[in-house]
């Protein structure tokens, strides 16, 4: 992979915490860094800090001269701007990425784009707990799993291109089918999301009849209800074009909850302890594996 | 409260990592601390480190000198010892307090204990992902919710040493009816380790069939999934000694995911983003809240 990633215009749109922090890690890439965003205020901080070059709320001056284009927006407004104009502003052979949550329908709507478009799908595994242009940081990505969803756009030469952009951000790439993307990420995270804001809701009726509910809660409900302070709009976006692969994980999740639940009122200690052990080998296997990955990426 | 928690001589029964921290967290207020531990490594370490004075595998020589014992086992273990013979191994007037997960039983065996016996049961609302006398901390209980639940062999007296008792370790003390504490940690802390159980069981079906889930899971899965490695003795105890209140509260959480699913299914995003933002509101308003108990305590 001789010299990496390098683009003579990339342009980001949307200037959040995600597209920020892709801006500065591919910073020293690209000649000329356009940010695209609807707010003023991001573009100015994206200025002043020297993460864009040029900044402007038009999509399509944004993306007209660019040969890399990264769509950094919530699903749903990532779709509208590839079925709506974005095809006839780019030129030929512009590579286009975007790292939506899900990746089945964004995939579905790049087939739709012109020939000569070079469009893959892309989801990198990180982010952080607040957002925004002011928490971007060059090395949110590094040693995180970058997805890449091929659609019917994406050409060996595309590959290779969003290839090297992982690369150089310093993430992990994984390439896979859009649709096993989307059952993957159903179960490790809309289910945990989902998980966590329901048992907000139970707590919440708790809490309500009795304060001490609150005062009681400690470490375990913290880590537990996390995912519950997500951003709605997002999480809106995530749901609703992950739909089915979410409502079957959750069929499994409840045969799950249901099995542990009667050999609970069964008072079938045994039973309950061979079904609980399990899951407790598979968490900490996982976790060593998180672990040697770091310290493997670390080296 | 003029000198504060005093103790010729205390026992501590159980050196894992809450027992060993409360000797720690006491060693300046006991003239004498005995540790009654049956792993022999458990009481040499102890005796090593200066956390005990004595150490013993038997309960009856541990406590018959004592005016304080301190019973920190798993919550069965604690309920066998206050139903077997420790009430007649006990000087009257000692304190006896234990730190179980789940108070209804114990408060209810304690009530069977030798009219003489000061017995109150407790629950400090603190712990570490990993156990052990080796991980003990004397500031582990600073600043956390030390309920204390009244037994029938709770008097005036018993209830003001067990309050100095939690000023001493530096805990804040709350006071409950045993049912009402059980209830409260069924949906906070309960409900949490079988969700995070049930989802780890989940993610293991589809990991087993698909690796990319394992590598695909980030920080979302990582906190989420982390209770699913709790002991499984300890949470086999808790949970059998809370089977209703579990019950009750997990017939909550199923109606409150159920709405969620019903709203998802139905793609009606305004319903769906009515739903989730009371729980993300009430998970903010929380944090809010701890951070501001954290700010006061550290003043």
């Amino acid at each position: 992979m001789s010299g990496g990633f390098k683009s003579r215009h990339l342009t980001v749109v949307g200037l959040g915490l995600m597209g920020g922090s892709l801006a500065r890690a591919l910073r020293s890439r690209a000649e000329v860094i356009t940010g695209v965003d609807r707010d003023p205020d991001t573009l100015k901080y994206a200025l002043d800090h020297g993460i864009i070059d040029v900044g402007t709320e038009d999509l399509k001056a944004g993306v007209s001269e660019a040969d890399t284009v990264i769509l950094a927006a919530p699903v749903r407004v990532i779709i509208q701007m590839i079925e709506g104009r974005i095809g006839a502003y780019l030129r030929s052979n512009t590579l286009l990425i975007d790292i939506g949550s899900t990746k089945a329908d964004i995939c579905d709507a790049m087939a739709r784009l012109p020939i000569g478009v070079q469009a893959i799908g892309g989801h990198p595994m990180t982010g952080k707990e607040s957002n925004g242009i002011e928490e971007s940081d060059a090395n949110l990505y590094v040693g995180r799993p970058f997805v890449l969803c091929p659609s019917r756009r994406t050409t060996p030469a595309t590959l290779a291109r969003a290839l090297l952009l992982v690369e150089a951000v310093g993430a992990v790439s994984i390439e896979m089918d859009a649709t096993r993307h989307d059952q993957a990420v159903a179960a490790i995270s809309h289910l945990p999301y989902l998980l966590s804001a329901a048992l907000v809701a139970t707590v919440a009726q708790e809490g309500n009849q009795d304060d001490a509910v609150w005062r009681l809660a400690a470490g375990g409900f913290r880590d537990t209800s996390r995912l519950a302070a997500s951003d709605l709009k997002m999480m809106g976006d995530i749901l609703s074009t992950n739909t089915r692969a979410v409502a079957r994980i959750l069929a499994l999740f409840r045969r799950e909850l249901a099995m542990i639940e009667a050999m609970l009122i069964s008072q079938d200690d045994v039973k309950l302890a061979e079904l609980l052990s399990p899951a407790r080998e598979a968490r900490l296997a996982w976790m060593q594996r998180v672990e040697a990955a770091k310290n493997g990426s670390g080296k």
